[in-house]
């Protein structure tokens, strides 16, 4: 039996992975920052570990830590990182490569498929990335959505409930018409929990070639895409 | 002497009035919604006196009240001016009417010059509307901005000093970084007062035709503009 799509209201978007492809950015990034005469680091090894620090550097702020913006935390989790492997980089070079995060390139089927969603859908970012990065980082991809919400407006940091219920607040959504777009299990079953649609799109890339495929999690409602167009016919967009 | 321009990187804009025309929009749906078997009442004049009831009602809530939404000061203050007026409508005529600031008219040069400006800056939105409202009215619009601002994410109503500061913080701006481009000298007086550049777009026609002009506010690095895109070509963008 298929099961039937109660239409959706509002899409809600996760952003680092699900609209841009955070590895291939910072790995090129930071081998055009540091160059030929730079240290001969595995850049793909350290963005990988990296981004992996970035869920227990949230964590000690979702256990009761002050909030600190993604640019504070990913500036002490890279000097982790590149300490424990042993690479140097000057103050200036590790900012550039925390401010990178504004500048990654949304995979190829996002910015089409996020005006696609629009015409019939109110469309908003809801990430972990604080508003001003978030602002940075759209109109750097030329990505347009409705709203730009953050956990910041939270005071938290996804999968904290209050991340989701403050969007839903200001956007004055009952949970049942939204649905959390992203390519991450633990996302979708924070919002699934609250009575949001979990939407998962595959992002096969993200962690490199080679990575074996997101298991979709066992969720009523799941529905599952290859990219944002695929969702956006899924949709009937 | 010519002042030197400064330049800005974040433009921070008022909504209504500035870049909507709520009084053309508003009297045409009340006439609309009413229709000719309707109360035969003076909308232009139920209207005008409806915008005037919007400071007072916002006073309350600076001065201690709880914060609540637009729509919901709206509706009160729809009702006792309506009252004042001896017009009746239905729970859902006034519903509807209520609804109608989601779905003002942008002036001619709004959406054009918006896309202009956003070029070489970041735009938001900084309105006493509430996100979900703009978010609509934006739509409705077709109005592109980098951010959708509000007074609502300060838990307060400009011209309180927190509304500014509040966007300010979240575009990770300094206040000498951002223009407050408003129609109405109060919100640019505010505005300046905390550092930033005020821009009066002049909407002559916001009280309709023949309202005198509204003087330009004495106002250190003050500029002025006939609409969106002449501020466009003044910034050089």
């Amino acid at each position: 039996m298929q099961t039937v799509v109660k239409p959706l209201r509002v899409l809600l978007f996760d952003v680092f992975g699900t609209l841009v492809d955070w590895r291939a950015s910072l790995i090129e990034l930071a081998e055009a920052t540091t160059g030929p005469t730079g240290p001969a680091a595995d850049w793909a090894a350290i963005v990988d570990d990296w981004r992996r620090e970035y869920q227990p550097a949230m964590d000690r702020v979702r256990h009761g830590a002050a909030w600190r913006d993604l640019d504070s935390l990913q500036r002490e989790t890279l000097s982790d990182v590149l300490a424990r492997r042993h690479v140097r980089l000057s103050a200036e070079e590790s900012d550039v490569l925390v401010q990178g995060w504004r500048r990654l390139r949304p995979w190829p089927d996002t910015a089409a498929g996020l005006d696609r969603l629009r015409h019939s859908h109110v469309t908003a970012t809801l990430s972990n990335g604080h508003v001003a990065l978030l602002v940075d980082l759209l109109k750097f991809g030329n990505l347009r959505v409705d709203a730009v919400l953050s956990a910041q407006l939270a005071g938290s940091y996804k999968p904290e409930p209050t991340v989701y219920r403050t969007a839903l607040r200001l956007l004055e959504c009952e949970p049942e018409e939204a649905g959390m777009v992203a390519a991450h299990p633990s996302d979708l079953r924070a919002a699934a929990a609250l009575g949001l649609r979990p939407i998962l799109v595959r992002r096969p890339l993200e962690w490199g070639p080679a990575t074996p495929l997101v298991d979709p999690p066992a969720l009523d409602g799941l529905l599952v895409a290859d990219g944002l167009d695929q969702l956006a016919t899924t949709l009937g967009c």
